[in-house]
């Protein structure tokens, strides 16, 4: 058998003076937002330190005209940085921005997905075939649908569509806090290659960047979702001006929440992956700063009389929030299964975003208590 | 066999035509300070509602002669107000305030203990003899203490001394909050009889405290004094102005620990206690809010200069800070069994709050990723 590059590399730390040139791992990052510019950044740091990755890290940049005249491309390859999405940063000499993403991606042995979800549809679509067919991908997109028939998972979009492993990385990532080297950990979800997860690990760990794997993909993913709808009650928590006492029992219960609706949708996620980065930290972030929790304390302080469309075009310059529409889409699905009586937050949550419910019943509704004796067989997820 | 007070009120929300008078649970509070005082209220709120319990709720005062020359139980029981803990709430004209400890306990077949830890020593032994003895008693007492052999748990000091049942409610509790009717939290740990539990969860419960059972008494009494020590990692975090992303991560990490510890001291300790008020929500409002918190955020702002001696008597009034004598005895566990690489956030607490290492070091500990190879057979905790 004729070794393959990964049979070459399972001592990647450990350079023998046996093989003179050993293949590298070829790196590419599609996408160059905030978390993309940040992402790139980490990962050069580490191709440069560690023998087992080509030092050069290709970003695939959509093309913009600055007000300067200038493209983005060539100022991120004349300064290093990202001025438009990251300024003020050096992402890293070994960092090169290409226009093109078929250019970009056609040489990596490693995917970096890293775009606003709405655009993924497409990329793939344009990558079939464009792509390495042994190439390894991960996912640092969250935001993915829940449709009525189930959660549509970023990562399956990516496997299925371009035939190739993909796993997840997320956590309490706040971009600037990350980009200024600000101590934070993520997690790295896989379904089953547990070699290829530990390699993305050390791609993206530094002394100031955690990174832990779990073999749960659809958890990790679905926590860097369903935290949104949570953050939205905690918002009106803060918009109540209910208190800290208040605000950490709503986050409690948006965790269980969580976790049963993940198990009720996949029976693999596992209990421990809400202790994760990804779960209760992600959540603690996001239920603390945040745009969702943000516009939602703005939605109760104005006691539900402004619509949350007019809120958002008034504070995010047109931006929508991930977690008003998550709560609408969720709700679709506790509507077609009945569950609406085991997903007291989620279901308010969303009763509140429509003007159905005030504000004020994110403290009411969980008198209700859940009662899972409505699903056969699903006491084990309470 | 005669019918036992037990037997008869298993149906204690439904009224039988057939039994024209039942005895009564009788319910006596030990303890009058805040928290006290607001037990004391939701306790008797429902007493007035609940046919199995005896309206009148005892409440143990420590006397004290107020400024205006009058006895505080003596204003209690006029003004059904504790002026002093807890001023402007009215507890409710069946809560009867007495002096005398031994006459306050001797006809109850319920205890609420909420006293300082300190006392309950003392407490317990005046107490013996003194009880019914199938009394059955529950402590809302946070703050054991972790000896050198492993925890000494307030719930086991009762249960050893009086040999009697002891339950604990813990929770995300700020008195405060709860006295003004904000929605809140809370947990029951049992230890065997889940029928005593049901009870404690029935007399405690409102629509704005909702109580939840769990059978694990030693995973909810560790979380209300682990917590403390976790406060004072965020609150150097905050001092650090490190952001809310870090600050994150280290309470996660905290919460690990807290589950690790936990479970290595106890098998019986479960994973998903974690997941109840008592252990993510408490955590997050004890890190939000909370005096560890806030002195330990003192503390790193002065870079260390400043001891928690001083700080404490100037920002406490005299008051100790359970977190900082909690981590120094969980050092010394962790000394003595040779587990600091396993706890690496609870080790750097304690270094830096003895001057040992700066405030800095909080989110540089965590290099050192615990290895759990070095305890054998614990893999399961991690």
């Amino acid at each position: 058998m004729a070794p393959t590059l990964e049979n070459q590399m399972t001592q990647e730390n450990e350079p023998t003076s046996q093989v003179e040139v050993v293949p590298k791992y070829k790196v590419t990052v599609v996408g160059s937002g905030n978390w993309g510019s940040v992402a790139s950044k980490l990962i050069a740091s580490n191709t440069l330190k560690l023998s087992s990755f080509h030092d050069e890290v290709k970003m695939w940049v959509f093309e913009e005209t600055l007000p300067t005249g200038e493209k983005l491309t060539e100022v991120i390859n004349q300064t290093n940085e990202n001025v438009k999405y990251l300024p003020g940063i050096k992402l890293g000499k070994n960092v090169v921005a290409d226009p093109n993403i078929e250019h970009a991606v056609k040489d990596a042995n490693m995917l970096v997905f890293v775009t606003p979800h709405q655009f993924m549809e497409g990329i793939c679509r344009r990558l079939v075939g464009k792509v390495k067919p042994d190439v390894k991908a991960i996912s640092l997109i969250k935001g993915m649908e829940v449709k009525m028939e189930g959660p549509c998972m970023i990562s399956t979009l990516i496997s299925d569509q371009l035939g190739i492993n993909c796993c997840v990385l997320m956590g309490a990532n706040i971009a600037n806090e990350i980009a200024v080297e600000k101590f934070s950990e993520a997690t790295v979800g896989y379904r089953e290659d547990r070699e290829v997860a530990q390699r993305w690990v050390r791609l993206f760990s530094t002394s100031y960047f955690h990174v832990s794997p779990v073999q749960d993909v659809e958890g990790v993913e679905l926590c860097g979702t369903l935290k949104n709808v949570v953050a939205l009650a905690a918002g009106f928590v803060d918009g109540l001006e209910m208190g800290n006492n208040t605000k950490a029992a709503i986050m409690r219960i948006g965790l269980r929440e969580m976790k049963t609706f993940s198990k009720l949708m996949f029976s693999t996620v596992k209990d421990s992956t809400f202790f994760e980065s990804c779960g209760v930290a992600d959540l603690i972030t996001t239920c603390l700063g945040g745009r969702n929790r943000k516009v939602a304390e703005a939605f109760a302080r104005n006691g539900g009389k402004r619509s949350f469309d007019e809120l958002e075009a008034e504070m995010l310059q047109g931006q929508k929030l991930q977690g008003v529409s998550t709560a609408r889409e969720l709700y679709e699905v506790l509507s077609k299964r009945g569950w609406h009586e085991l997903f007291p937050l989620f279901t308010t949550v969303h009763d509140i975003s429509v003007g159905r419910l005030p504000p004020s019943a994110i403290v009411e509704y969980s008198e209700h208590t859940p009662n899972f004796s409505l699903v056969e067989g699903s006491a084990q997820y309470y």
